[in-house]
């Protein structure tokens, strides 16, 4: 029987029977049997199906995410916050002199309710003291660290493991499906590549997003890559168009976001010629992550609720459609 | 005997003969048998042969080539001045009270004298009055329509058939063998990958480059990015590792320029741990090119002269080295 089988498999034969199972198992099992998933389906089987008017090219299958809100959880802080500030800890407790001003004293001793008093320059300070003055190799060293140790405040899971089931499904789907998938988010790109090709099969040149200031440096006879405060580019609202046009020189095809600031990414996106998909993550779920929209403080969607169905976009209710919400749980 | 050989072809044998067949043909039959050919070679050999202690896994295999005198000519200026001052005057034709300067004015008379005295200052007011108030679509329509057409002030060729024949062999010979190569180039992304697919077999998201400021915009329900004054980042010198890094988020293990403004991304490029290639090519053939290197305005090569041999880096002699220049010439 076992020799059977594996003739069977080295067979053409054998080949088109694998793919064939492989078509009719449930690609995305973590979401409901839903009008949002057989949207998704009916879009990914319309352009790579070659007698399909609205056929797409394998090379101009384009699909671009967002992170915080879509791939992971966003509150009650931005993730990458949490590991500023610990960051920040770490830093201050070799030297407390770094703790030059009251955002950063308040960040280090936990009080965000000042640190979101701030505002953005307030974060763009705490970004600064955290993850400048040192080489690009370190920093990610410090990410890995504390991705691998440090456990969110709400759940007490590791923040790698508060990924959406249902999207790590989706990003290996339209892989599958011959997509080429990127990142295009409002964090920083030296924080996200460290976990993003472990998370969601998402190399380092398909990561996306806001970066710091650099210079080039050779130290001792090495040459280096050193982060320098300040921020060279936030890939946020019309930032991630140009972004993606800057660094791919296509228009995507499909976009997922769950914010304002990706409204321009999906605006963008679904104006283009031929079939375009846009969808917007809706955080409807208190009980099994959190619900929020127009009035968060994070996240915030509003432009998106009100436009985003007339321009055809996929409005996600997480509530409704996930079955599973985190990578982490079952 | 024409059904055999379709027979030969189609069964699996056929297949591994037409393998065998490509392997022993010499990839890079332009280059003159030289200790040249022979050291790129090698390490070729090396970094994908899964038997050696320096085999690199496919997924780092990253190849880097400067643009403007590595991988096509760039005498007695820069291709895309002559593109930047053709354009002028075709925009100054219609509206002659562009020519605000005597920077435009001695441009569009072909003053290059005068240009070349305002050094790069007067390069970028040619380039943002050339260069800006257009969506990079029609910007991309206006390159195209030029590079079919115009011609070369002292070679009569079209600019795309000046490309280097030995290096769209080495191109092909290193995706051959699973390298992913890329442009990294002063030039401009928007000019480069309008010709760059079709000329290198690099695609748009592979072409990194000096980039113009550009805006997101919704024009009558249309979006669109649009290209506008001043430059937002220069890909030359420090510039070049730094936008690797940023794109990448990796460092190539191969990398190829001709001039000091690539020293920074070869010396980046060969310090890194493991096997690694730089090769500067030397411009020495007056006779079917052009010759010129430390005392250059346009591309000089003074500091790789001096330390590239002892860096590791090889420095090609085109005289000695190519047995063919141009691609549009035999």
């Amino acid at each position: 029987m076992i020799s059977v089988d594996f003739k069977l498999l080295t067979s053409a034969t054998g080949i088109a029977v694998l793919f064939a199972t492989s078509v009719l198992a449930d690609p995305l099992p973590s979401w409901t049997d839903s009008e949002a998933k057989s949207r998704i389906m009916a879009f990914v089987d319309t352009v790579t199906d070659p007698d399909s008017v609205q056929y797409v090219t394998q090379s101009d299958r384009i699909a671009v995410f967002d992170n915080d809100g879509t791939l992971w959880a966003e509150q009650p802080v931005y993730f990458q916050l949490y590991f500023a500030i610990d960051r920040l800890r770490e830093l201050a407790e070799k030297d407390p002199s770094i703790l030059k001003t009251d955002v950063l004293r308040s960040a280090v001793a936990g009080d965000l309710e000042t640190v979101a008093k701030g505002g953005t320059a307030a974060l763009f300070e705490i970004l600064d003291a955290s993850h400048s003055g040192m080489t690009v190799a370190d920093f990610s060293t410090a990410v890995r660290d504390w991705i691998n140790t440090a456990k969110h405040p709400d759940t007490g899971m590791g923040y790698d493991e508060m990924t959406y089931q249902p999207m790590t499904e989706l990003l290996r789907y339209l892989r599958d499906e011959d997509f080429k998938t990127y990142i295009v988010s409002g964090g920083g790109i030296h924080f996200m590549r460290v976990f993003a090709e472990e998370a969601y099969g998402i190399p380092p040149e398909q990561v996306l997003g806001t970066y710091t200031n650099v210079e080039y440096q050779v130290n001792e006879g090495k040459p280096v890559i050193v982060k320098t405060p300040g921020i060279a580019f936030v890939d946020d609202k019309d930032g991630k168009p140009i972004n993606i046009e800057r660094t791919l020189g296509k228009r995507p095809i499909f976009a997922a976001g769950n914010s304002d600031g990706d409204f321009a990414m999906l605006e963008w996106t679904t104006a283009g010629d031929g079939p375009r998909f846009g969808m917007l993550v809706h955080h409807t779920d208190a009980q099994r992550e959190y619900a929020y929209d127009r009035d968060s403080h994070i996240g915030r969607l509003n432009n998106g609720l009100d436009k985003g169905p007339d321009l055809g976009w996929l409005i996600v209710d997480m509530a409704k459609d996930w079955s599973r919400i985190y990578t982490g749980t079952k």
